[in-house]
């Protein structure tokens, strides 16, 4: 059969036969609403959301005329996030370690988007002289951007730098934005798409052979050093102070055994060439992002990160640092049902919540690090075991 | 409140009021089918589905007694391959790159999955001793495990072999496994628990100080160098053909452009330290696994991929290689409504599919690479902007 | 025996004797030039040193007051480049490489040496406003450094910029220097000093626990991402284009066989997880540094390396970027007898010459890259082995 | 002029005037014995060599015939280790290691080395087919190898074990060599080259497009991860326990700030994307090399290291693990004067020595980190500052 995109009611119906997909909880839902969020569609998937109630310290963050991020104040709540997933002894683990966490402070150090393009040029000397063209021009880019009347163009995908670097001809450049409470790759490449063909290209002292919009030099949903580095959507910490007290009633280990099992974990990490450090941020990060409409692709970006763990006077200082959440509160799957009231649930549902949710993402994270982690601190991580023997029934 | 794991109705509804969760989608499914799935359930998650056919030519292979994966025979076949997401145009593009690519092969070249545990031994005497012991005990281990009969333990889950490496004082262990049609995280994590207590600390010559169940030295749920060579879960490669003509016709673009395009990008990716060198295949991995019950933790690690294109003789040779798709058909989220429908709907729901299910999984990410690419290969990338610019209208 | 450091005869003489170091060449030399280089003398190594004449267009640089590298003008000279090794048939194949590239052109594009140091703090909060800081004291400490009359500052280790980044509660520092021709590590090891402990720890709003001098956070003679692709020394990239006729006569190639080695070299470097992807960089570096008296120990950072080849029209181009020469024409072991016969050889002894010198390092090694490659390009690398089976008779 | 690669004395004479090298240490040296080291001789180079007493168990080693290292006892003896080199302060700090650590111990744990080919095919299926059948012939390939009467292979290096890895329609081959008391790469390549051309590309069922002799999936003179935690040469450890009193006596520290500061320099090392994590491996390894006439150009991937440092009982526990130190005792530049005489003051010079050589070089780098770590350990890291600032005069 042909295989159209449309999603009348008679494509929808005509694909699902075509697949014998002719009911049960998949066909249940009404695809009316989902309508423009993607082609060809034939019906919906259904995850359980759970949810754990966080104590977080939360700071204030809003974005300056200059693009840095700057903290307006901090207060304490909790929040209770969902959780999407099927993973059993998962939210009871991160529940644990939210317990054991107490509060669990946070803090947004950075925010950027990148789109990596590149010019091949003729030879390396074209490529340098571009390169050097590019970073004289940001002034002149960002004007010429504010102030297109290009429909196509987002102005809320802001130019905020550039970086460029040459490999034999080829001048790639990244160029860096901000995009207010979206993700943003979309309107950040209309704006990047419209640099390279109706700026660089027309205006470059020297013409470059070819424009690739998107040439890997960044972090676009494929983990990199780069991206682990310098970050890529929000850059987040969350850390919290974990008392001899709490690690011995919740989580039924010591700050020694911890600290034992972080720099065994550490130095594992290291010998297996991984170049985000930590135990087990992938779960979190993806509970959340299926719960909340974010984009499922980026759940390996998102979850690079560098755990810490030190013994101090009276317990452990544990940490969690993501380079870059890619997260957004609103466009994209955010402005979905499901997606919408599982974000409002949380008051991150629209314009100004993006730092507040990056926030909550990363103490999610730094919770579940804890619990997991403390299963696998014991002397021979029976915790873990039986985390995993007596709740993971499914698996 | 007081955050009970139970899933009884009334504790629900407690935690729904105390979210201020009180009604829309999220609460319109009865939770009752994934009471087992999650504790402190709220609700559910709705993802749309959208489905892309795919002409595949799958391997039919089995594991044999020794562990390797060998091929039976092959056959062509369309698959309509379900989709999670909301990321407008994901699905038309992958439909035009399975047009593009006609006929997708597959191939599983190996199955293994892998718990890292480590022992810290008193010095590096002591690890190197057991290390050499641990080595030459794999026979008796599997003896041992097999003949056991402890209800705790995997029969499915097998030993295959063992890697360790020491570092200092610290021997880690990778226990190498396979688990059948299932993932099998579970399984094997009782089993590799089993052997570090029961067998290694109380059999081994020297006893280590310290059993770690899992320590960082494998790619669980992180993306890792090690994973991306060795593989954690099925080894897959996916191949295809684009004569001249229907890159010209359906992409767009010509063979020398894609060859150029590929160059870039490889070098892009090394630019940036990218461990997997491909295009966008988290997306594909993404969509499918939200679709089919698969652990969206394990998104980044069964995304990183190799990918190459080559001009030959009439058209481009396009390949990806993934180290480790972490797929099963079988346990945890698959038993559940909506995944199994849609496993169900290509013939992947239950025992003996999941070498089916990686190839579709691998040929779907293909097919995507092949179109994402193509709208960055020509100059200037037009395609790729208008791509995102028309049909990404929810970004 | 005891062991002194001092370098008088009867000294030297001793330690011979407790070696059984009684004569032959490597007690041949007086020590006495040699007497400030290192403690605990006993003799002198001997390697032989070979030369390879290579066609080079050098730019001319100067380092401008901002900091940048500017291109002056550019020649086209003859340099007969001193290679000390023992690797039979290496000389000859760069002398062979350099025969087909024709004239080898040469660009610095950057210039910077780090010290990462780091300040431990009290917690993650005083880690983020400690970085917060140092990034707005930069123009401080850079008059602080220039106005000091603190004898042991150096006045031409001079702070260009500086670059923070928090992972729990460390905050690391990046500070970025220019040192002239020298090298400079002691320098700006004196000088990062004396910021970190005269400046940072007495000054900053929050007082750090522990200040750490280096601590891995670069590529202090490590490889690194950070290192491959921001750079520590000089950043610089040579090119040539190899005509069809040069390639055919010299090397006994083609560039589409050229072009289908880079293309297998690349990918395989890319599954084996090199962070560098070139031929054999290494084995020019060491040659030159060892005759001219750089660190050996950078051997193996300063050969991280980019290298890319493409064919075009009437050839191929082939080129190689070094994130970061770490080389000097005063100071360190430049200044000895032998060392600075050879820079002195081609034109690079002493002040003003560093950045010639750099670049006819990287001329050097593509001339090896080319022909090293060349050897391996042929249907079945005949080459290669040939010149390995006939000329390497001491291997 | 033309530059001949000839070594009589008129050549060399001829050369050194087109240089303007015309008296100095440089040409006061007969180059007649290093006259097939090198074509194009001009001179030589000389470094300065001073020495460092270390106490060290040094296991007694043999490559048993199934190719594993096996150890056949243990004794302690003083080594005077000769260091090429420049560095003021270098080898007193090595002395001062070498001091606190007592006696290191040392342990060989593997012995291989691998020439990466590769095959490309007509796509994945015959690549596919490839490897599995070059797997299954490793016993068929060695007796080839063994049988053969082709006076340009060599004896010594024997095959041990292939290692395949597809992508697209590449087969990589891994060949694994030992080869004796010399690093062997000619002799593995030479025996390589037979295998690719004589036995592959003759008799493999499905026949590859093109062989290609090294492609860059191994670590041939560039770190990778697949050297760092395999090996490439002989898999070295060295291990050390720092008491209290020397920790305080000779280092001037403590074993807490030791532990502070390994903690520290580990997550730099992660934050930074460095392979290798250690203090300066590379200064130690780079000194023994250039004394000894191994090959510099291997200095980069000798010295990836993985170091480690533990609080135990009464002190410190440092370890030093390098997976592939390229050493020979044999062949290549150790048969020369200078290089053979250092090499014979540690009982090294020749067949039989290759293992206690590794060891000592472990050892030396273990003295240099252990210093090296103490002078960035205390607060503020005053002794680093003081030791390059009283010391390098030269830098």
């Amino acid at each position: 059969m042909r295989w159209p995109r449309k999603n009348d009611a008679a494509s929808v119906e005509a694909r699902r036969a075509a697949m014998g997909v002719t009911g049960g909880i998949v066909t249940s839902v009404d695809l009316e609403p989902f309508a423009t969020a993607a082609e060809s569609l034939v019906g919906v998937a259904v995850i359980p959301v759970s949810a754990v109630p966080l104590e977080v310290e939360l700071g204030a963050y809003e974005l300056g005329d200059d693009g840095a991020v700057e903290e307006r104040g901090r207060a304490t709540e909790t929040v209770r996030v969902p959780l999407a997933h099927t993973e059993g002894g998962l939210t009871a683990s991160m529940t644990r370690g939210a317990l054991a966490a107490g509060t669990i402070r946070t803090y947004v150090l950075h925010d950027r988007i990148t789109r990596a393009s590149c010019f091949v040029c003729g030879d390396a000397a074209d490529a340098i002289a571009l390169a050097s063209w590019v970073q004289s021009e940001l002034p002149s880019m960002q004007e010429w951007l504010a102030s297109s009347d290009d429909a196509s163009l987002s102005k809320r995908a802001r130019l905020r730098g550039v970086k460029t670097h040459v490999v034999g001809p080829m001048c790639h450049v990244l160029w860096q934005w901000t995009t207010g409470d979206a993700v943003g790759p979309n309107m950040m490449t209309r704006n990047s798409y419209a640099l390279n063909m109706a700026y660089v290209m027309q205006r470059a002292p020297v013409k470059p052979e070819r424009a690739v919009l998107e040439a890997n030099m960044g972090g676009d949903k494929k983990p990199s050093a780069e991206f682990f580095q310098s970050g890529h959507g929000k850059t987040v910490l969350a850390e919290a102070f974990l008392t001899d007290e709490q690690i011995r009633r919740v989580l039924r280990t010591t700050a020694a055994d911890l600290e034992a099992l972080s720099w065994v974990g550490t130095h594992g990490a290291v010998a297996s060439g991984m170049q985000s450090v930590a135990f087990t941020p992938a779960s979190a990060i993806a509970a959340i992002f299926a719960a909340t409409g974010q984009d499922l692709g980026m759940v390996g970006t998102s979850s690079m990160a560098h755990g810490t763990g030190r013994r101090v006077e009276g317990g452990l200082q544990a940490s969690i640092r993501f380079g870059g959440l890619e997260v957004g509160t609103v466009g994209g799957g955010t402005t979905l049902p499901s997606a919408r009231d599982w974000l409002a649930s949380i008051g991150c549902a629209g314009s100004g919540t993006v730092y507040r949710f990056a926030q909550i993402v990363a103490a999610a994270a730094l919770a579940l690090e804890i619990s997991a982690s403390a299963a696998m601190a014991t002397a021979g991580s029976e915790n873990f075991f039986q985390a995993h023997h007596q709740r993971g029934g499914l698996r």
